[in-house]
């Protein structure tokens, strides 16, 4: 698809000149997320201002069916707002307004583009709680967060991005605007589109508005961080824990190597690691009364002191949480500097996470590479980066993807699933046919058809090449 | 629809003769739900055993375009399961079992004919927690709850049938079996066709197993019953608790009428209420630690104290408890028993009930319609109890319908919705364009004949019948 001078000419007149973008440099920073090092520019960067704008650029693409592929921050791991097949990239970063934190009801309405952190701190100074909390929520934005039901450390105990979203403001393909719910916690009024749309990663509407339930502010946590001597006692110990009884608000797992490195990546944190130890688990329980959190870390140190541990470190200070939290959330850039990778974003039931963690290495053995798993383990959600390291690109080629499917088939066969949290996009959609039937794929795209017949919003993704 | 010796024959041979039924009385029998006195008997009645059989049945039924509704336990307050069109009446009785209780992942497999009581106590018998409580638990079946998103009392704090189902199994109206999702936590793979299906009111799909999540069993509460001499401050209070960082486990509302109703049709429940006192809130707080529960009920106390009270009951016994239980979950019995009524399950923001609460007195005193509220205030859900009384029936047919749109609009102006818990069925349907644009149903539609294109499944539900 050519974007010739009449539709550039149309696009300024929607949403005036200073807001559409052909130069090489803006089209490739627009044509980039976090996905490996993939790079696909659009042909134009649009940036409109409001949902109308957004209804009129979706009409004429419609009309001289012209690919839109909706940009969010570009903090994506799936490669979901890459503009693959070119066409308009349609950035969403004026929508940047939180417009209203609504005490009474415990609710915000907010645009798709307001940074997660952003929106959790203004919450939180009206004693509010905003519980999603991607490890990327300093960059990441609210609507790449529903768009792609989000998660993070404390979706375990609270729940992922979608038990937030109550409505949502919707320009369809076609260029109509709906809400598609009401302001409400409870809803059996039609089919629910709200959560058709939370996780359709933008191929069913362009999200412009969020209306999201909140918590009253949690005010204390207790945050330890556990040594195993063996990595599947560490996944073993996860489901120990809920069966005593403790809901956690973060059990996240590490490897040996997202530590090392992370340690690497960053000089300024300090912690003291035992050549033996093969894995960690940070665990966090939070509530209201402290006395309690000191009952439940105790129940929890009963649990993990059955299997072979190290000394348990509690985190006495804020900046020692900080830094532990730090430590957790950088393992995925630390990874990224220190080698070419893939990362899958593997779930399954949490009692099969041994189970997972060890297929996964038999996998990677047989198919020789080496992998760095880590994630948030109460959720049974394990992200696995695969390590380049010194594999030839060959190698890298061929028999990744293999080892790939066969992790993937792994996970099904556990009752889980390919993605717990980054989407499908286009990287992992070749492996979609491993989850679903043939029926149920079809299905999905005849829903897709519904909403946009011509298939111009976010083409190439989620649905694999052939099925 | 004629249901022809033939077709007759075709079902005796997919589930065997003994469980088609054809009698009158059979018929009849399959033929109403909960809602108002309406009755709908299908042509046939089958009960299929499993999902290879529902399937079978459901393929015929698309050769022949016979009307098919699935029929639960006919618990409904929207006549969801009506055969109003006649047809196939396919009851689910017989897919009667808890499949797994899963103590390592805290999940459950569930045939769609369990009791729901029986499912929340076979599952706390193993120290687990299903929180969905309706009202009418001790009769309703889990895969209504579903199909319907039914709520509860407990919702408030813990959600609702939604927020606990993970997968189902569903035979399509092709006849094709697919499994939804998967049995994680967290998923982001494809469209959440799970939640697609839940709350479709058995239009797109029958549910034939479940996986839903469970919570570790919480051990303690407090209840208390608050009288108030305004009903619009008892409203008011509701929000009050909230924004006091409390999120109790139950937070209910009955008008003067539903209490005094409720004391006639049960007399061995002994509440004494003061001739001045309008409403009550039952207000419950649950967890683990006795101690907590009595600092959280104390401030609860602190919050209602600021309104006009009477004295709060505090429940000491496990008798005492059940009793207020037993008193909130018979009000709509009570007022069955009472007159002929009809019943609304509007849902607004919490903070909008007061206004929602006044509107309907002001609606109903200009229709000249009586109507007695109470309901999940909690959760913004107020059930609307239209009074027939000693209305004329020319009266009743013409000025409550009138009453009842007015009611909606006034919900859908206050950020609310038609229907909470309780479906749109039969008796909302055409209230529908109210809540939703001509763009939105027609959305919705098209979903629907993606699913069904010949539109055999529960036909005559939820979708108006023009617009």
């Amino acid at each position: 698809m050519q974007i010739t001078p009449e539709i550039l000419q149309k696009l300024n007149q929607i949403i005036g000149e200073t807001f559409v973008f052909i130069d090489q440099e803006t089209r490739n920073h627009y044509g980039h997320d976090e996905t490996e090092d993939y790079v696909f520019p659009p042909n134009v960067v649009v940036k409109p201002a409001n949902a109308h704008e957004v209804s009129e650029i979706l009409k004429l693409a419609n009309q001289y069916k012209i690919p839109t592929t909706p940009i969010g921050a570009r903090t994506g791991l799936s490669g979901g707002a890459l503009s693959i097949y070119q066409g308009i990239g349609l950035s969403m970063e004026r929508f940047n307004k939180i417009l209203n934190i609504d005490e009474q009801n415990l609710q915000v309405i907010v645009e798709s583009a307001v940074i997660t952190q952003v929106l959790r701190e203004a919450v939180a100074e009206k004693g509010l709680f905003y519980p999603p909390d991607p490890s990327s929520q300093g960059s990441c934005w609210i609507g790449g967060n529903v768009a792609e039901n989000a998660g993070g450390a404390r979706a375990v105990k609270y729940g992922v991005t979608k038990d937030y979203v109550l409505n949502l403001e919707v320009v369809l393909p076609n260029g109509e605007i709906i809400w598609t719910g009401a302001n409400t916690l409870k809803n059996s009024t039609g089919y629910n589109l709200t959560q058709l749309m939370v996780g359709s990663e933008g191929t069913l509407g362009v999200i412009t508005k969020i209306v999201m339930k909140l918590l009253p502010k949690v005010n204390h946590n207790v945050l330890m961080l556990v040594p195993f001597y063996k990595a599947n006692q560490a996944c073993e110990a996860v489901s120990a824990i809920f069966r005593a009884g403790i809901i956690p608000s973060a059990l996240e797992f590490m490897e040996r190597d997202a530590i090392d490195w992370t340690l690497k990546f960053n000089p300024n944190i300090s912690v003291e690691v035992k050549p033996e130890i093969q894995a960690h688990l940070l665990i966090e329980v939070d509530g209201n009364y402290p006395e309690i959190l000191m009952q439940e870390a105790e129940k929890i140190m009963n649990v993990v002191e059955k299997f072979e541990i190290d000394e348990i470190l509690f985190a006495d200070t804020e900046d020692q949480k900080n830094a532990l939290w730090k430590m957790r959330r950088s393992v995925a850039e630390a990874v990224k500097s220190n080698s070419i990778y893939k990362e899958e974003d593997t779930v399954v039931p949490r009692y099969e996470l041994p189970k997972l963690l060890s297929g996964i290495k038999e996998i990677g053995a047989k198919h020789g590479f080496k992998s760095v798993c880590y994630g948030h383990a109460g959720d049974g959600n394990l992200h696995v980066n695969i390590i380049k390291g010194d594999m030839t690109d060959d190698n890298w080629e061929t028999q990744v993807p293999v080892g790939i499917r066969e992790i993937f088939e792994l996970t099904v066969s556990l009752k889980g699933t390919l993605s717990g949290e980054h989407g499908i996009g286009l990287v992992q959609k070749n492996y979609m046919d491993i989850a679903f039937s043939k029926t149920h794929l079809e299905l999905m795209e005849r829903i897709k058809f519904v909403f946009d017949p011509n298939n111009i919003l976010n083409p190439g993704k989620i649905f694999p090449d052939e099925f």
